[in-house]
């Protein structure tokens, strides 16, 4: 595998889609309302996005291996095609984040997309009952078109900016002339929060013209948050060589 | 040295080889294994890989040094030729893992390899008296003929994947047409484990086909438990440039 | 992107520019001094420099986004016309801030620089009420000259040496023929400290001849402190994927 | 600059000498003994390499600054004429360990080096008062030659191996023909070490013939450690630019 390596196991016509992105974050947020949208529209697999850039790690899943990658998946549900992209990680390492993310922009310049959403979360630090969607995007029309459909847009909101692939997609998105912008749904920051990938999902719904239900969202965010959870115990003595073990001498 | 160099002290025919890979991990489960395959059989040394993404480590025994290296030998006493890796050091760095996992594949190519077995611990946080052998694998035909020897799929388990060498040898191993599997003995994460290793070759022995003996394997966890014990001794002081020294200034 | 991008703006006609650099450090002496320079006198853009070294990150505004990178301004308003370096960032690996500085240093020569300031500050450990200006260069011209105007020359400060890019910009820029020195106020290192921008400010001011007020520059540094404490809230629970994040598996 | 840049000032015709070794590390204990060489004897700078392997950082003298660098002396006043290899840094990742190593072993090979000797330290985590002197080599014959000379061989000793520079140059300098030995007196790892340093040079002294007095090791250890403290000191608040300055946004 070179640094890159990246599957196309289809190519389908789609019309000035826009490209939705939910990765890995604060209170899973963005990679909760992505797998949202795969489950309940029907989703075509159009790319998968191997990199040396990814963790060194196969996920299990009933006894068969899946190797770490990033998937670009085609909706045609919505007024407006989307490509959907998700994956179970970020990047390992600073150059690798922007390496990804160039990558996963020449898949949006193939499909001539225009429009990039990423979505994520923004924590307040405090549990949330009706989270707010804070907004930042490339250009003024775009900021103007999601303050018509309720996304906030704050004068030093979220200080730290905007790390990772998610702000990468606006970063180097704006420099090769896609208009991006990030969908931040406040949460608490600690669980999976399914409030505030619903308030995400309600904006992106107004913004590209979808229909979609939300009853099986809190079932999907309870089973994320289980699979968080054994992560994290099993990451006490983990299947993951620890530094301890990488200095072994036998 | 380029970033990799790869020795070639032998080269014997082998008839439809597998590749069995026991390098340190959780319980250092998979290189007790390996090393115990590699005392109680003869074993030919074909392959020796150095690389830039090992650690910057020679090992010492009686005063004789050992740039750090992964080894791969030739066992023939078993119904089927086996090409046993193992080393004293998984990857530096998550892309190393990659180029490394790419190299030792190379190897096993050579050899024209078709199976990998991949050989671990899957840590429980507790004791284990008798140790299950959990599975993964990258065909439906490979997890079937695991089960039919003892072997155990779970839904969720590992339910952090498998990181390191032995999950890449899975997911890179797939991309190029090998079939592979990880085969984990439960242990509790905290000790050279002989009877989890145990558990895990005696799998092997039925899915490869040799007869060995498991009694030098306890005195052998407990040459390598001591080995362990006074590295992370030195390791409070140890020999290895600490942060602080590389920060010295004359 | 490649590894760099630098964008030119503008490309004034300057005479014998020298380069004065204030990124982020101890204090944010440099970074505020900088930027008062900036503030206070007309200041046009003439490079942008990008770097996947840069962290993988873009900062909001005003719900506007903006990548990661360091500017160069070019300021003719003092004695001798200056080039001034800022940005949000140092580089976020060793061989990147190598790299980033060799950048630099070729804007530096497409503009005839021949001297280059580097602003910093030097941690005392306690609250300094009349800083004094602590200085180091690459030659022993500079370091008469900089005597002159009341910079402090010490036998064995800073005893850490100075690191980071504005340490690069001396040690890799009298490599290539510049003459550099780093202009290091006193400062506790717990606060953003405009006293000790200041000190640094009066120094360049002698040294390069320009005329400058200081009204504004405690509003300043209560403005970029109110920022980074900002930042630091959101970092606990931050919109930064945690390393916990970056090991999910969904 | 590119990765590398060896500057030769000069090129003196040397007679089958031995490069000798002496770089940051446990209880400072070969750089140490490389610097009391260095004074004690003429010493003539014959390389200087610089590398965006070594920390971006500039060391302060009196005000004038140098790059972080390692340096190549030649010494003529012993039996067997020496190049002396020392400077203040480690590597500042694995992959520039290896790659640093095999500059050094480049300018070795320039000059007909057959021998090497890497000097270091040995933590027994408790005071020594009669440090003896432990040893490593590549070849049987080298380590019947120490033997001679009083240097101890031990069966397990030391358990974690040799990292860094002086581990690489006996792993890479085995594999490119060179005979090599560290040399590593025993200390308590947790000061400057002038008993082990002598101890040290006591057996070099033997092995390659010459003729050094001690008196000024102490003072010159004692100079060592107060820059040891002043630095541990600065870097409470320090003038490198913490991960939290790393991440500061204006």
């Amino acid at each position: 595998m070179d640094a890159f390596d990246i599957e196309a196991p289809a190519d389908p016509d789609l019309e000035a889609p826009v490209l939705v992105e939910g990765l890995p974050g604060v209170g899973h947020v963005g990679k909760l309302a992505a797998e949202h949208l795969l489950e309940e529209f029907d989703a075509e697999l159009v790319r998968r996005v191997y990199s040396e850039h990814f963790p060194p790690q196969v996920t299990v899943e009933d006894g068969r291996t899946t190797l770490a990658s990033a998937e670009v998946y085609a909706v045609r549900d919505a007024d407006r095609d989307m490509l959907v992209l998700t994956g179970d990680h970020q990047a390992g390492d600073g150059p690798g984040h922007y390496r990804l993310t160039e990558g996963f922009l020449d898949v949006a310049e193939a499909f001539d997309v225009e429009r990039i959403f990423a979505m994520g979360g923004v924590p307040t630090g405090e549990l949330v009952e009706e989270p707010d969607v804070v907004g930042a995007a490339t250009t003024d029309a775009f900021v103007d078109d999601l303050e018509t459909v309720g996304v906030e847009f704050r004068e030093n909101e979220p200080a730290g900016g905007i790390v990772g692939i998610s702000g990468l997609l606006l970063g180097l998105g704006e420099r090769r002339g896609f208009e991006a912008a990030c969908l931040m749904g406040e949460t608490s920051g600690y669980l999976v929060d399914p409030q505030s990938a619903r308030a995400v999902l309600e904006v992106l719904q107004e913004a590209v013209g979808f229909d979609v239900g939300y009853d099986a969202l809190e079932d999907r965010a309870e089973e994320m948050q289980e699979v968080v959870e054994r992560i994290q115990q099993m990451e006490q003595g983990a299947s993951a060589p620890s530094d301890e073990d990488l200095r072994y001498i036998g």
